[in-house]
């Protein structure tokens, strides 16, 4: 298939890779060229922009940071929908705000382009590895159409309902992936307080009805203090604003997550926003210092 | 080997069991003996006591519920210590506070007896498989005289440091365990109120960086509205209570285990303490309300 890529992240290098490696065509477009690189080495076109990266593509994907840069990419003057011959379906594969997705899917529809809302789990690690869940959002019919390119991104791929569902669903996982964290660092803080090895302390706890994708992958990272981002602190910061804002909007409020969110943004607001959300250890002290 | 066993609940009668299908003499004891029947026709031997039981053993078993009972069955007039001739080694599996395994352990020395505590996650699901992990601490020749029969119980089998360290290990466990499961009913939750289906938003989240062993364990139970106990929610508001309290001494104060403790004493509160720790989402709001 034609497929445009836009935006060389932690996570994007790889997905995009997985796409030309299938054997799909792949044009791609991303603020900073020189990492695209590797990719244009390996078969990838280069493209001034989205709009020119998905003219007449079958496909076209985005995974870039934050909401106005997803607006861009999807709704502005050189984004995907203003492109000469339309793609057929555009795909959000960040982590954005279902009311964005909505909004994009209604634009798409003007131009009769179908729109889905894919976010991803599983890091960095999954990303490499092509053993994402992607939770898709959107009509059935474009879930179908992309399925294929889906299949080579990722293991768990779930249709979860209309524009904004896989958003929503995301945000759900990320109120688990923020809990989880939470749960590692008291653990690392009661161990190494009790005197206990944490290594040791980390082979039990994993193996019995403790046990998480965070203990098994982000942990071990924390206690060699590698606080390099799987996924940004300040990314996590912006997700759990998104689902405290939309579960209270939902009429529910939860602790947990206001607690992780205070958590989060505390260790962001004290400039550690650009390391890994394992980084929590880190600065721990500080952060509930900073809260309390 | 000569085996002593006290207490058949929800764990030990499999734990029991696994005992003496590899071929160890099992002698036992229990508060209600009909629980014992099954292990009886299957070829344990019945003891009228602890002390009993105990009588020259290799190896002297106990998991029961809490403290108290566990002082009686090792340090009560008739006891594991109080046997005519001393057993080998002792071994509370349940959880206890780490001060009264040390106890325990000093008490068992002057009688030239081994002590180890070893408590272990894994739930029901985990003592019936034989995948526990097991957590011990004591002297290490100790550990290793028991480490054959901890082979046929469990999977994961570490030995944490001296007495009281497998107990301290279990704490760290059963913050893990409980800041799991709170974070699993927000997430259902926040999925229901944002009009999701929970079974796929299950399937999207337990294959990703959200992954655990409660989503994959206990959620299933949930959705389904079984609250039965792998785990009772009075067992673990007593584990986090003592959790709370070493690592309040040890200078730590955690902000989730301290949320958890409140929802899990408040479901207690609500007369459900009987039931598994996942019936937190049954009581959700009522918790919520009784707490805030």
């Amino acid at each position: 298939m034609q497929v445009a890529w836009v935006g060389i992240g932690v996570m994007g290098a790889s997905l995009a890779g997985h796409l030309l490696r299938a054997g799909h065509a792949v044009r791609m477009h991303t603020r900073t060229r020189a990492r695209a690189e590797p990719l244009l080495s390996a078969g990838a076109i280069w493209a001034d922009s989205p709009a020119e990266a998905a003219d007449g593509a079958d496909a076209a994907f985005a995974m870039v940071g934050f909401p106005d840069e997803v607006e861009a990419v999807f709704l502005g003057e050189r984004g995907f929908l203003g492109a000469k011959h339309a793609p057929k379906v555009v795909i959000d594969m960040g982590t954005s705000p279902p009311a964005l997705s909505r909004r994009i899917a209604e634009a798409a529809a003007v131009r009769g382009v179908g729109a889905l809302d894919a976010p991803v789990s599983g890091g960095d690690v999954g990303a490499r590895n092509a053993t994402l869940s992607i939770m898709v959002g959107g009509a059935e019919a474009d879930f179908a159409r992309v399925r294929p390119l889906f299949d080579v991104m990722g293991k768990i791929i779930v249709h979860q309902g209309p524009a904004g569902a896989g958003q929503l669903c995301k945000m759900v996982n990320q109120i688990l992936v923020a809990n989880s964290m939470v749960g590692a660092c008291e653990a690392m803080v009661a161990a190494r307080a009790a005197g206990l090895d944490a290594e040791r302390v980390l082979q039990s706890v994993s193996g019995g009805a403790a046990g998480s994708w965070t203990l098994q992958n982000l942990v071990p990272r924390m206690l060699k203090g590698d606080w390099n981002p799987g996924f940004f602190a300040s990314h996590l910061a912006k997700d759990l604003r998104i689902a405290r804002e939309q579960t209270r909007s939902d009429g529910e409020s939860l602790p947990g997550l206001e607690l992780s969110e205070r958590l989060f943004q505390g260790l962001e607001a004290l400039g550690h926003g650009r390391l890994g959300t394992q980084a929590l250890l880190k600065a721990w002290h500080d952060v509930l210092g900073q809260i309390r």
